[in-house]
Order: structure tokens, then C-alpha cells, then sequence
């Protein structure tokens, strides 16, 4: 490599220069804060772990997107993570495990992924989320859609956030209904995935299910839109099994709840979302700001991850690319003073400028023979030290 | 692996659960705080870049430490972050590049490290640090110590930090006035580093080279106490030539402003540490605890980093592992009340609510079927809400 290479980075790997680090740092404050002041619990889990553990209980996908490590002390095979929601399930099914009491975590940290998500993605995101264990009702879905989508708003996204809600429940009561096999169902979730109804009808049309079936199936991918596509829902999938219809009551509840609890928000029912559909076992939602059609959080409910780790219980949670939400809604940043001082031995310089950063100023010390440029100036004039305004000082 | 062994750690990495990972988090903001209150601009590198970038201008042992990775878009290789001053020296010669003024930057982020770097060291660290760019004298090393320091002391380490300080000049002037070889010179340097005197005066015994080198060069490994030292090492060293008599001069003015700027803290001359001598060129310095023979804090002047990106320029700072800090010096956490509430739909609820966490408390919605025990709860009586202790709800 050469001497003008050696500075580019990766393609998909991105680092924050000063301004956008600053804005960074302040939206990882304010929405810690307001994680916790819901009663989330931070953990910090580690970067990499054992590749077995990253991926229990989790989708093909993820292991495609993590990067592969070589444990030199064990000889063991880590992976870097591309997800921190495995981890914290671990941490939700061991070391706070407790079978009594719902758990509220929530983390931020960075996590890699080996190729970009979608296009234009980055590879090293800064993931924060929020997960509640040990509780399957909805309304610890609602609280996560209303916290996630209340981190939005924080982050500056107000009065432009859509979400799509879905629930996998639907799309696997209907293939389970129908008898699908395994390549059946993948086949249907795969074109279903990319909307493609004419593709779903020519397969549907060469399986050998039942008309009901085959029409429920069909009529997934056109129940979409606003709430009222679950009263049409209802009336098309009547004769769905039970799973189909229970899940359908879930998100007319939480459709109930959304108007008290979301009132801003405009809601979207898809029962063709599947996004995480190995994964999830229930309510999925995404949010979107009207001007993009790539999410800017996710979360959804995955009962069985505990499963994996020994510890059966139900989990439903989000996340979202802190970065992300930086560079979409970059804030005006408040330009702080800096004041500026020559360096000198006197002790009580230093007092005041102890004192001055305390006190929330920025002061910078003129290492001898360099120019620091300032707005104001800490000197000594007649014998004490004072701050002005650079320029009203005749000696600076 | 066994459903047991799935939530197993790997040795040397570690997470940090609720209690400790809420002292990260305080910490990370008051350091980086004070670091921008020094006038540090945060700055943000990414976890992995090319391989050639991250080593560039360092030593052989940061190659051993880093986790390498094959870039599955250019097939190029990459490593894992082993430390983040490589990575910003990068930002400060390229991205930040400013010929006429000095550059202060700061960071903090996980590392990874193949091997641990001591015994029962973490091979997953959290980096943070502050460095200097485009100045040579030694205010700008000063600055670093008592920014380093300042960040222990608020870390809670007070009173009990001790410093050691050093300057690699000065072997590496002696070395070169001896006219060691290479192999030679790395034998002597391995041996400082372990403070075996009698393998050095064993090895300098079979060199060729003048008595004057051979007693000079002995004396080092013994130059090493409080400031008195520096007197000694003149005399000793009087006919050193003159790149290690400025070193020496450049310890003497350190050793005046920590008089100075660093009344309480006990500084001890080194003229035989030698650590990162492959890659710092000026002086050296750690920090101890008093009851603890590892460094809490490292730092020292890499001059010579920016040439390797294409920018000369001198360059001084420091980085501590933030993780380690929290874990030796945990603080009581003040113990935040929650406040808990029912699920309910009455908007008025809400709205408390929002206010209530706005104003920093912590409230929870108790989720149905479940318990969530809080200190006090927000319930309505007599039809209007109000927060109560605990117990003194009939109805709760």
C-alpha cells in the first residue's frame, strides 16, 4: 500500500470527525437517559464472543454477516458481533436471569457486519436498543414500539415517522394450514418478501392445497395499508386456524392501544412483513421517516431465543443505528467558547483555569510557539487574572 | 457446545452487567467532559480498517495483538482495532490535517487484543485517550501527564497516584554513541526492560566499544528515583553526546513544571523505561496506584507516526483502559427510586407519566400479570393521579 492509501477506509466502514463525534456522543446521552428513565437496566456486552453463542437461536442470515476470529487461547472460533440482541438475550437467560420479574435491558455499543445490510449501509454501525424479557402480552410490544418510536423523536425525527406493524404469526399459522413443506414455505416467504404477487399466485397455483388455503396465502400480500385492513383481514382469513386469528386480535389491540399511545404516528399494517422471520415469533414493526423507504429502527418479539440458552421466555424489543440517526438528523451544534491563555508557572493561573472548565468552558492552554485562535482570552492585567474579549487585550 | 457452556465467555473477555456498566457510562461522560473542557475535539475511528493502516508507524507487538480479518469486498486484509492511537494519528495527518495549528484530539472505543497484554489483563478493553499534534516542546508532554492525571483523579484514584516518567532518547543516544548493531542494541533493550543489571553488564562486557559507552550505558538501568536522580544522571551521563543531554534538559524542565502542576503526586525518573520504544521517541510516562505494580495510564511522544501517513509532525499523548478504571475504582451508585404504575389507557396517565421521567425519575409501567416492586407508584384516587410511596396505597 502506499503512502496515499494508507489513510482510506474500507468501503462501508465510516468514522465521525469532530462535529458529527459531538453530536454522536449527546444523542448516545439523551437516549440512555431515556432508556433508563423508563426502567431499562444498561449492560455492556463484549465485542466478540464464542461464534456458537453470537448465533443460537438466530436466522441464517446473521452468521453470513459476521466476521469469523480465530480464539488463540482456546482455538475456538469467535465472531465479532453483527447483532447485540443474542447477546443480551444471554445475558437476560443467565447472568440476570430471574424467573420471578420482567427484565428491561437496553445497550449500545458498535457491531460489524462482513458486507453491507442493503445498499448505501454502513458496516459498522452503533446499535442501541431496548429488550423486555418474561413478559408475552401486548402491551410489553406497545411499550417497545412507543419507546422506540419516542428515541426517534428525541433524535429529531418529529412528525415524519411511519411504522409498518406485522406479525409472522400469520404468514406460519397459514403455511402451517396449508401444509407447506419446508420449500414450499420458503419459496412463498421469499417472493412474499419482495412483493411479488404474480410469482406467489403461479406458485400457490402449483401446490397441492386447499382453495381456502391457496386464497389466504394469496391474499396476504394485498392486507396492507391502514387499520382497516385488519377488519378486512378478519372477514378473508376466517377460516384461518386459531394461531392466524389470535395473532390478528393482537394487532387490532395493539392498533386500540396505538390510538391512545401514538397518537402522531401514522400506522401501517402489512401481514406480508416478515422481516426476521426465523427469528421473530410475533409482533414485528419497523419504522420509517416518510422521505426513505430503509428503516431507521426495527424490533419485533422472538419468545424462543431464551430457549436456545436454557431459559425459555418471551422477549420482545428493538434497535437502531445510532449513527445513523446522527447523520440523518445532524443538529446545529452550540458553538462553545474557547478561551485561551498563555502558558505561565503562576499557580493561580491555574486556579482560574480549573475553575473556568469547571465551570463548563473550553480553556486552552498556547503551547509556546503555536497560534491558538479563541474568542476569548484568560490574562493577567494589573496583576490579576481576567477574562476578555480577543481583541480588547493590547498584550495579546 | 452444550446448552451449559453456551453463555461461557471466552477467557481475558468480559461484559459489564447493570451496576457496573451505569459506572462506564458516568465515567465515559465526565472524562470526555473534561477532555473537550481542555479544548480535545472527540473524534470517532471505526473498529476495523486495512491491516496497513492500523500498523502503520508501530511495533511488531501491536501486530501480534490484532485480530485479523479478510475483507470480503476487496479481498484485502483488515484488522480489529489492538488501539486507537494509530487510527487518530491517521485523522490528525489527513482528515484534520492543519499545518499552521495545533491539533487536540480525543476518543474513546473498544479494542481487541488476541492475547492479554499482562497476566489477568482483559483482551477487551475500553480505549479512551487524549493526544496532541504539532508540537515538540515539553509543555505539550506536560499537558498530556496533567490531563492524565486529572482524569484518574476524577476517575477516583485520588492521592494515590504515583507517576513514572522516562525518555527514550536517552538509550537510543547511547545506543547510537556506542555504535551498537541492531541485535546488540535489542539485546541491551530487552534486558533494561526486564532490570537484569547482570545480563547487561554480561552483554556489554563481550561488545566492542569504549569504556565511556560501556559505564554510561551500565549506569542507566540504575538511574531511576525521584528528581535527584536527573542531577546524577549529568554527571554520570556528562559526556553523552548532546541528543541525550537534551533528553536529560527536557526531564529537568518536566520535573520543574510538575513542581508546579502536580504538587501531590510522586514522581519517579526512569532513564531505563524503555516501554514502546520501537515506536515513541521522546519522553515516556505511566501511571501507578500505589498498591498495584500495572500501569493504569500510558502515554509518551510518538513524533514520528505522522511521517508514515505522509504528515510529519510531532505528536504527544496518553490512553487508559476506562473499564479498568470502573472495576478498581467502583463509586456507591446512588440508588435511583422507581416509580411504578398500571397499564392503563387514561391519556392524563400518560402524560404524568412523560413529566415525571422528564424530571429524571424512573417510572415503569407494571405490565399485566406481572410484579414489578417499586419505591413508590403512580396511581389515582380520588380521580386524579399522584405518585404515593409504596404501602401506603390501599388499592397497590
Amino acid at each position: 500500500m502506499t503512502l496515499k492509501e494508507s489513510w482510506l477506509l474500507p468501503e462501508g466502514i465510516d468514522e465521525l470527525m469532530p462535529e458529527e463525534a459531538t453530536q454522536l456522543e449527546r444523542m448516545h446521552r439523551l437516549l440512555v437517559d431515556r432508556m433508563q428513565s423508563w426502567g431499562y437496566h444498561l449492560v455492556v456486552p463484549p465485542l466478540i464472543e464464542y461464534l456458537d453463542s453470537l448465533l443460537t437461536g438466530t436466522a441464517k442470515t446473521l452468521d453470513l454477516q459476521t466476521f469469523k476470529l480465530i480464539d488463540q487461547l482456546s482455538g475456538r472460533l469467535l465472531g465479532v458481533r453483527a447483532d447485540m440482541t443474542p447477546q443480551v438475550a444471554r445475558i437476560a437467560a443467565h447472568r440476570l436471569r430471574n424467573n420471578a420479574e420482567i427484565l428491561r435491558l437496553c445497550y449500545i455499543g458498535s457491531v460489524l457486519h462482513t458486507l453491507p445490510a442493503s445498499q448505501a449501509s454502513s458496516r459498522n454501525p452503533i446499535q442501541l436498543g431496548a429488550e423486555i424479557y418474561g413478559h408475552a402480552g401486548p402491551e410489553s410490544d406497545m411499550e417497545s414500539i412507543q419507546l422506540m418510536v419516542e428515541l426517534l423523536e428525541i433524535s429529531g425525527a418529529t412528525g415524519s415517522i411511519s411504522l409498518d406493524i406485522g406479525h409472522v404469526g400469520i404468514y406460519r399459522g397459514l403455511a402451517d394450514y396449508a401444509e407447506l413443506d419446508q420449500e414450499q414455505e420458503q419459496a412463498i416467504f421469499s417472493a412474499m418478501q419482495r412483493k411479488a404477487l404474480p410469482e406467489i399466485l403461479n406458485l400457490l397455483s402449483g401446490y397441492a392445497i386447499t382453495e381456502t388455503a391457496r386464497s389466504m396465502l394469496a391474499a396476504l400480500s394485498e392486507l396492507n395499508g391502514d387499520v382497516s385492513v385488519l377488519d378486512k383481514a378478519k372477514q378473508i382469513l376466517h377460516d384461518a386456524p386459531d394461531s392466524v386469528l389470535n395473532a390478528l386480535d393482537t394487532l387490532v389491540v395493539l392498533a386500540e392501544m396505538a390510538k391512545q399511545r401514538l397518537p402522531g404516528i401514522q400506522l401501517n399494517f402489512d401481514l406480508a412483513e416478515l422481516r426476521g422471520y426465523h427469528y421473530h415469533t410475533g409482533v414485528v414493526f419497523a419504522a420509517y421517516q416518510s422521505n426513505s423507504a430503509q428503516a431507521i429502527a426495527l424490533g419485533g418479539r422472538y419468545d424462543d431465543i431464551g430457549q436456545d440458552f436454557g431459559h425459555a421466555q418471551p422477549a420482545t424489543g428493538f434497535s437502531l443505528d445510532l449513527k445513523k440517526l446522527v447523520t440523518r438528523f445532524p443538529k446545529p451544534t452550540e458553538k462553545r467558547q474557547t478561551i485561551s491563555t498563555v502558558w505561565s508557572m503562576d499557580p493561580q493561573q491555574l486556579e482560574w483555569v480549573t475553575n473556568l472548565r469547571e465551570q463548563g468552558n473550553i480553556v486552552v492552554f498556547e503551547l509556546p510557539g503555536s497560534k491558538t485562535p479563541s474568542e476569548k482570552k484568560l490574562i493577567q492585567q494589573d496583576g490579576r487574572w481576567q477574562v476578555v474579549e480577543t481583541g480588547t487585550n493590547t498584550r495579546g
